[in-house]
């Protein structure tokens, strides 16, 4: 792919994500919105609920993709400390945003106590994401964007200043799949990788019941170069007289 | 919780993870799997197929972490690249491992082709981790463990080395959720966390058709300092007038 694309990381705030408690579903979400726009991630981390962490997470990734956005971590309770937290990261104070505060004193009326109002200290300097689904906003400062940890507000608000981001051409993707074990195509594979170097080639087995088999999925923001890869694919495929399918089984199994 | 437990980072390896293709399956098994231990996962990051990262993630992680496991990239494919960006990671040779490549020749037979015997390359001073369901194997080398990608040859690879693993006292679990708002709680909620220190207490809202509510998670190795610390959000939930559960709705939501 083009390095001149756009970039993104995604920093995953939550101990409940690193005790195995539950799953994250931020990052397929993030992952593929921002491929569509042209802005590939490049890495993601998940990071427990602590100050120091988040620091270094925020200032080790902060200067090295264009993009960063973290979900998690700034509800009313006392582990939502993500608010404070970047505020350190970018080493200014973290202090009440007059908008945010009109926001939540006007969402929760006379339930706006100083836990909820807390929702609306913001680092010195950052603008603020709206959250359509429960008032309390995400902000953004510089080049990191901090959203929500649960799934459908994280989603409200990223889908809010989507239009906001300066992205690239459109990460493409395409899959072909057959019975075919890898072991047995990897050399062709590898040549046929070499002859599109636009276009990164991924192959990843899968075993459905009693079908098993290699799916190779082309990335590229270059359309003809993937499609001609993909042909290729197919084309050793059949060579190895099998019969090609333009689908990814995994991802249809994730889909039910 | 004590700063004696023995700890872990996850280095998920895997460009159809970052591109949203899939989900992740290996970190939330990893996570449980190792707190279970006593060997709580402090950091997981989600890296591409690609050398440079590789090395990175590596080199960053291996000497702040008392264990470090990556998943993903030990197939004969080109994107598999893992044992030899681990070799470079550690500055040593990437070379065939001679019971590997017995183990590989046994398994494949007339089929054991050279793509395949690249499967039998490991760093220079590597033990091999046994691979149950398909041969090929893992590898440790010092207190990095090189996993596969595929969720249940990962897991029988790591059930197989989990003994081997200095583990710490089990790090234990409870759950209570009520029908509370967390900003109504999160004050009181705040001064039981101060109450006890060796206890994190996570508090996490949730919503499941009309049913909205906390559920407040408590982590520690104190057995007993843990059941205090849940008999007081209990109690608190009680205070205000509300019937508390002792189960986790979103745990129990992803069980499904």
């Amino acid at each position: 792919m083009p390095e001149t694309n756009p970039t993104a990381c995604v920093i995953i705030i939550g101990n409940e994500i690193l005790s195995g408690r539950i799953k994250d579903e931020n990052l397929p979400y993030l992952a593929a919105a921002l491929a569509a726009r042209g802005i590939p991630v490049k890495e993601a981390r998940v990071i427990p609920d602590v100050e120091a962490d988040i620091v270094a997470a925020v200032n080790a990734v902060r200067s090295r993709y264009t993009y960063v956005f973290t979900t998690g971590g700034i509800g009313p309770t006392h582990d939502d400390i993500t608010a404070a937290s970047v505020a350190a990261a970018f080493g200014v104070p973290c202090s009440r945003h007059p908008e945010a505060e009109k926001i939540l004193t006007a969402y929760y009326g006379a339930e706006a106590n100083a836990a909820r109002m807390r929702m609306a200290d913001t680092p010195q300097g950052a603008s603020l994401i709206p959250n359509p689904v429960s008032a309390a906003p995400g902000f953004r400062i510089g080049n990191v964007h901090v959203l929500a940890g649960v799934p459908r507000i994280m989603q409200a608000m990223f889908d809010g200043i989507a239009h906001t981001l300066d992205g690239g051409a459109p990460v493409l993707s395409r899959a072909v799949s057959a019975t075919a074990r890898e072991g047995d195509i990897a050399e062709t594979l590898s040549a046929i990788q070499e002859s599109f170097p636009t276009v990164d080639l991924g192959s990843y087995p899968f075993g459905l019941g009693d079908r098993i088999g290699t799916c190779v999925v082309g990335r590229s923001t270059d359309r003809s170069q993937l499609d001609a890869a993909i042909d290729a694919v197919a084309e050793m495929f059949r060579n190895a007289g099998l019969d090609p399918s333009f689908t990814d089984p995994m991802a249809a199994l994730q889909g039910e």
